[in-house]
């Protein structure tokens, strides 16, 4: 089975989805994310669906499940690089990727990771 | 046929090799990686191979020109990730990976794109 690898730079975990996604891979790389999560101690996760022409509603799941574990797991995750027609798709059947952050590219989604990671300190110091 | 995503963080561009690579994946990937190079004006280009459980003769070519092309057009290419067991193999094999630079991980890949960056605006200055 084709695993997708994870790449860590700094606090900062990086995906890029190039295959279309099976169940199988899916569920691994959710595990995977998981435990890199924890092992890394990351605080962003980078989903690149820059290569996917399709998002259907598995996807869309998956991608929701998957922030929703890093979230808990004290982890933003940030889904970039959608293509245009992807976002087009994904509205007319109604699929919002609801608890999803998105941003343009990489380079927006790691300044978007940055600016909730000093929010979060943020709220530290108020407490 | 595929294609793979190339990301660009910076000056830096970022390529995750996750499948096998055809002939014909693997040209698309120098033109693109050449194109994208002189749009960014990036200096620095990582290619992930954490993915990838064996690299031949070809693999190993092509990790050699796309090298050659970024370095004339002012980029260092840097390839990180290296399985183990692939780099025993490709000892074994007698390949020796020429003008190839790589790291250990994508962290150090960036260390190494950066000191190397440095270096360059050194020469500059001296002259």
């Amino acid at each position: 089975m084709q695993r997708i690898p994870i790449l860590q730079m700094g606090r900062t975990l990086l995906v890029t989805i190039q295959v279309d996604l099976q169940d199988q891979t899916a569920l691994a790389l959710q595990d995977d994310l998981a435990n890199k999560i924890q092992t890394s101690a990351a605080t962003g996760v980078l989903i690149d669906i820059s290569a996917m022409e399709i998002v259907d509603s598995f996807i869309g799941r998956m991608l929701a499940s998957i922030s929703g574990i890093a979230k808990v797991l004290g982890a933003t995750t940030v889904v970039v690089g959608m293509q245009p027609a992807v976002a087009i798709t994904l509205v007319e059947l109604g699929l919002s990727l609801d608890g999803v952050r998105t941003a343009l590219n990489v380079e927006r989604g790691l300044q978007l990771l940055k600016a909730s990671d000093e929010e979060q300190f943020h709220d530290v110091d108020l407490d």
